[in-house]
């Protein structure tokens, strides 16, 4: 049997098609007795409105359109996660995209999105340009960028103080005795990464202390290990004592090539990274490193777009600045 | 200026709505000189075709729904690239949807899924109920299970085959002299569980040793560290010499416990893990373990999905094998 449609439900009710489509989008008054004869009719022929046709009718989807870079990044998950469970109770669901880092691809998702009739957008990139971000204002879909350090202005997002939170950092291996300390980042700058780059300097800065700053070739364990013979020669010629990492998976590449070449964490020198991801807990030493709060940046966001979508207040009038922790752990020691 | 519709198209190129529609959807034979028109206006008023209603017409939403257990699984994101790289390849988009571990999540998303008129579903889980698995063909969209070893009749998938694979690993242990072998699994079995745990005892009962079953609590790093005592004990009592876990977070969190507890692995037990996730390769000891060809996996699954969906020739025939290979690295030695 064929599946029914909206016209074998109005002749088993006998009422006008207009009528049950009242009554299924709640649009307009229908008597008591209709109703109740439209919804006895959709019971027995088990009829299942197209949302699609449903969804131009009533300008709603119901559907948010997540675009990630990569889902595959470590902290990627938990920041969905926040994002799909609070949606979910807002009865929203999420329709996920991967750009993998490519700007087109990122327009074709922004593109695609909007021709799906997605009611919001949520982007998460650490690097967007001018000329995307454009798209996404003229596409008149409300949108909020996460986990981004734009300098356009008005355009707020949820976030750490990453700044803050790597200079605290700093200050603790400082509080340790530690004084000659280099900081790792990767070859291609971003937001993100000079940022954090920024929170160093100024630590060191304010304590006259020199900076040293090396570049692994990016963001992996892999890069860290590979950067390992950098980082000793650099340990030797300006006798660090601590070393700080763009993020765990560096700190922990870079520990293993320690390891491999009879070299002790944290005896011969401190190791902290930054992130919290499930690897700094499990490695031995146990790294420090600051965790980051990603579940809830997630639901934090879902929440103010869907206000925004609604038309109610906005809670992104500024920033959402949320707190990081520093975790101490086996990988650090004092001098 | 509000957007432009269908109608100011055919008005702006003097022709009607229809012939418009013939065009945008190659549905029917139109005039190459209204063709150039309609086209003319499309371009001029920069119009944007609503793909819900195109997709209406049409019957066709370029839309594959993907069912995932939860993205934070570690092999997940290759699966989900292969998946949606190779599906971009034919034009397809992904709506991803994440059930976390919930059959009523799971028959929800295939509901929501249908009515989003995806042209087909994937699964990606360990687990699938028989009621669920009924509502899925009843939908009568094609759909392909995935990671998953059911007992259902007919139902082809693209995976490994677990009980050789996990019989080759012990297989080598015991090339490297070890006959005491334990294998910890989780509490909570699974057919992909017990298929691993069959490849165990297969090999064991051929050659006459005592299989040795521990179940840990689940299988993160965590139950690895957390049944660490208990193995532990069987390792004395039983004399073992090698263990071989779930997978390889659980045999990282035991390695850890091990390194905590003064126990030296390789060198006084082996132990191998299985799916060499990025962790595998970066612990020290380097773990030894299965390597499962996940992107390809994904890749295989969507074209022979997207073949059903166009009714081509069914790749899926019978179930698709793809080799595992096994990686021996540092945490294990001959005895």
């Amino acid at each position: 049997m064929a599946q029914p449609t909206i016209k074998d439900v109005a002749k088993l009710a006998g009422v006008s098609i207009s009528t049950v489509s009242r009554v299924m989008n709640d649009s307009k008054p229908v008597s008591p007795e209709a109703r109740r004869k439209v919804l006895d009719a959709i019971n027995k022929l088990d009829f299942k409105p197209n949302e699609l046709a449903r969804s131009l009718v009533m300008k709603k989807s119901n559907l948010i359109g997540v675009i990630v870079e990569d889902i595959g990044i470590e902290y990627m998950d938990q920041l969905i996660r926040g994002v799909e469970e609070i949606g979910h109770l807002y009865k929203y669901d999420i329709i996920l995209s991967s750009t993998y880092g490519d700007d087109n691809a990122l327009e074709n998702a922004i593109e695609f999105l909007s021709t799906k009739q997605v009611e919001g957008i949520v982007v998460i990139s650490e690097n967007i340009s001018a000329e995307v971000l454009v798209k996404l204002r003229d596409n008149k879909t409300p949108f909020i960028l996460l986990d981004k350090f734009h300098d356009f202005k008005k355009l707020n997002t949820v976030k750490i103080d990453y700044l803050n939170e790597q200079y605290k950092l700093i200050e603790y291996l400082n509080s340790l005795g530690h004084e000659n300390i280099a900081y790792v980042t990767k070859k291609d700058h971003d937001y993100l990464s000079d940022i954090k780059i920024e929170g160093y300097k100024k630590f060191m800065e304010k304590k006259n202390l020199e900076p040293i700053i090396i570049e692994a070739r990016g963001n992996s364990s892999d890069d860290g290990y590979n950067i390992g013979e950098e980082v000793i020669s650099q340990v030797k010629s300006k006798n660090l004592s601590a070393i700080s990492f763009i993020n765990d998976q560096v700190a922990v590449g870079f520990i293993a090539y320690c390891y491999d070449n009879g070299i002790k964490v944290p005896d011969d020198f401190s190791v902290v990274g930054f992130g919290d991801s499930e690897i700094s807990r499990v490695y031995r030493p146990k790294l420090t490193t600051v965790s980051i709060p990603n579940y809830d940046i997630g639901a934090i966001c879902i929440r103010a777009l869907i206000k925004r979508i609604r038309g109610e207040e906005d809670i992104l009038e500024n920033n959402w600045i949320l707190d990081a922790q520093l975790i101490s752990r086996d990988s650090t020691k004092s001098r």
